[in-house]
């Protein structure tokens, strides 16, 4: 059980951001939460691929839920420093960031992320991987 | 003369998250490029600034135009790895990001950016840095 | 069988920094290298804690062997870029850095790395996580 | 004048690592310290560069000494997460790392830092650009 579940499934509505980039909670769990969105043109870059920057804004959101899920009821966080390596071209029809906690601290809350492209027929590989620091405010 | 001008001004308004975000080319020089985008409830997080995502996005994507002015006519560049530090919240009306190379290669180029946000009496702050290397495809 | 493990081996011995540190390898499979060091004063800061610098040139030399094992028998590889969170303390009497590769690439080779320590007691924490890219020279 | 500046300086000559790397202040302000080393075989990989472990020992202590510059005479700092692209090989005599604040906080440093490389003729170049974050302890 998650004590601020409610309150994580509210910021995800409440961010303007996820909400244009029309992402979806998929898994909510101790220090763990998993992201999804569709790749649809108003997340793309030049080519059809999506933008490095919702690759990011997917992860990087994941990461902080996955932060909040290890936090008191009233706490929040924010991303101190965050760094994404891109693998290959996202070029499908969903993406997939699963975020992590891999040290929780009173100070700090460090995680990692894999983003995941899905294809049309089902098929998956890694696009993204992110390391970073989230800070409870 | 930028070379490509022609071709990084059409990526720009080509990048399906780039005209989400409503940004705009403030500036085009050889190895500088800054982009501003207003601040509005779609690029934002719950609090109202901006989201990280958002702040990301256009940080890089100034890093990777700056990094085009700086290849031939054809040349188009992918991000390999950035790295972002959130520095202060960004709240205010505009967020302008200026994207510079630091170090040209054949193989690899890597960029520096500083994202500012202008608050609505036009004071400014910085808001984000990012480091990241760019390869051309 | 990995092709170039001579290789690899010399050029452990070879490196002046690593001999400096007392690196040994512990590990050598493909796409995954261990290696260790003894926590001495010499690799100490002041609180007789391991330097940054050290933990990170055990983690970021291991990445390197494990990028190089999934290559021919003449390449090499250099670090193109490196980021380490720093998570604890490393505390100990040896340092246990183990490296592989998340994405292999003819251009790039995406590594990531976990820094272990080692405490008298035979307990082990984590210290540090790295994520980087190395390309073939 | 640097209130803590005596304790920066006991710090560097108590620092195992940088004493094992023959580490020199060349300068030390408010919110910058300079750092240089000799090019050793000690501190070098196998082709005579500077070990990128090296390089990033003292870009990373350059950083921490002007983190410390900003604040009282007790407090130290600790590497949070440091990011460095090398940029060039490091072939020459002496590096040299120029660590700057560029965001003083109560809670995190964000800090810069550029190394170059000095050759026998006394030219350089920038051989790494690192970009981390630091906590006061």
């Amino acid at each position: 059980m998650i004590e601020n579940e409610r309150r994580i499934r509210d910021s995800l509505s409440n961010q303007g951001l996820l909400t244009t980039l029309d992402a979806r909670m998929e898994l909510l769990d101790s220090g763990h939460v998993t992201l999804s969105m569709p790749i649809t043109p108003a997340a793309s870059q030049q080519h059809g691929f999506v933008h490095a920057g919702a690759t990011f804004a997917l992860g990087d959101s994941a990461s902080g839920y996955a932060a909040m899920t290890m936090m008191g009821p009233e706490a929040e966080v924010m991303t101190v420093e965050m760094k994404i390596n891109l693998i290959a071209p996202a070029d499908g029809i969903r993406l997939w960031a699963y975020g992590e906690v891999v040290k929780p601290g009173r100070r700090l809350i460090i995680t990692r992320c894999t983003v995941e492209v899905e294809r049309a027929d089902g098929t998956r590989r890694d696009v993204a991987l992110l390391q970073g620091t989230m800070i409870p405010v």
